[in-house]
């Protein structure tokens, strides 16, 4: 079993039977997501709120029943990949472009969880460019005042042609090589007009499960 | 001459030929932009950037050369109303809904000034209800973060549907009666997930032009 398999279905212990639950979007989530629809197969009870389109066929096709998110009270638990994470479990996300959605559902949920193999670790986070959407009105004016901050911003592009995300927006991908204070720099981030939302997400997971030297490990705040 | 035609016109004279101008929305910006019409008629030379679609067609209708916000490297000056100001020449805009690029445009600008008649003034900040832009992907879960800070947002509607902003977005009505700390209001708002902005301006004024005991006054920071 591989690492992101090992960490995915380790996840789905935290899932009880009634649970709504937030489905994270990538190559690990999709084991966790796998491995809930072979419960719900054998009469495992929840509803799915997923994190993105791709996610939405994926527990679809596994027989998981979805809500819309208007139609819940609250998510129980949420469970998502990360593309980076540090020994305070802050978190670099969005490589997948679907970050706005992700911390969405990650902030509305009783408990996040982040699934993640030992690739993603990293002291300081940063090495992983940091994706930030940003709003395509003003996007050159925008675009300079977040490489005031100290990255060379570039522009996330599909072929030729500019990325938009679900929500209408560009990614910027912020190569930092290393950010201090995360904390610091969402605010400074969020500060700036016609920034959405950035991919960092600060004191936000709950747990965290990785590997250590070949053997699965948890972490909490 | 009404009290809005006396700051709009007022601000006119910190333009200077061959400047770059923001040029706001609204019942007071309208004079601005007519009294400068008269002016460029006159061969005053200047390059204006709307706020608003509403903006644009004013503008060149008067006469003044529009260019795009990707083609300048900065804005001179930008000029735009306020639906309430306080005595730190803080702000709450955001009444017609341009919001976003009005705050894009006024921290893009190098000199920002507000024109506002006497009834916009205000102790505290918080009586005209903060209109917040939220993407419309899980509104409901975000309308519940933004109460959570005391106010009962209601959705902005036309006639009977949301009102749809020039981006895509929902906007909120938050009537919070009195914002204490209209800096720290704005941090918690861009905290949450799912909020695009809000209409405090904060720190962003540099001058407010308005009107005490029937006299023109303006204030700097």
């Amino acid at each position: 079993m591989n690492e992101k398999q090992m960490v995915g279905e380790k996840a789905v212990e935290y899932i009880k039977d009634g649970m709504v639950v937030g489905l994270g979007t990538g190559s690990t989530a999709y084991y966790t997501i796998t491995k809930l629809g072979e419960l719900v197969r054998n009469g495992f009870n929840i509803k799915g709120i997923p994190t993105s389109e791709q996610t939405a066929a994926l527990a679809v096709e596994q027989g998981i029943t979805l809500v819309d998110f208007k139609d819940v009270n609250q998510i129980d638990v949420a469970i998502d990949g990360a593309d980076e994470f540090d020994a305070d479990l802050n978190l670099i996300k969005g490589g997948g472009g679907a970050l706005l959605r992700e911390k969405i559902i990650a902030n509305a949920a009783s408990i996040f969880i982040v699934i993640a193999d030992s690739s993603k670790g990293a002291k300081k986070l940063g090495a992983f460019p940091l994706p930030v959407e940003i709003v395509t009105f003003g996007a050159d004016m925008t675009t300079k005042k977040i490489a005031e901050l100290g990255c060379e911003p570039k522009l996330r592009l599909t072929g030729n042609q500019p990325f938009i995300t679900d929500n209408g927006n560009y990614i910027l991908d912020c190569d930092f090589k290393h950010i201090e204070s995360p904390k610091e720099m969402e605010l400074q981030l969020n500060k700036i007009p016609g920034v959405v939302e950035n991919g960092l997400f600060v004191n936000m997971a709950d747990r965290l499960i990785t590997i250590e030297n070949g053997e699965l490990v948890e972490k909490t705040k």
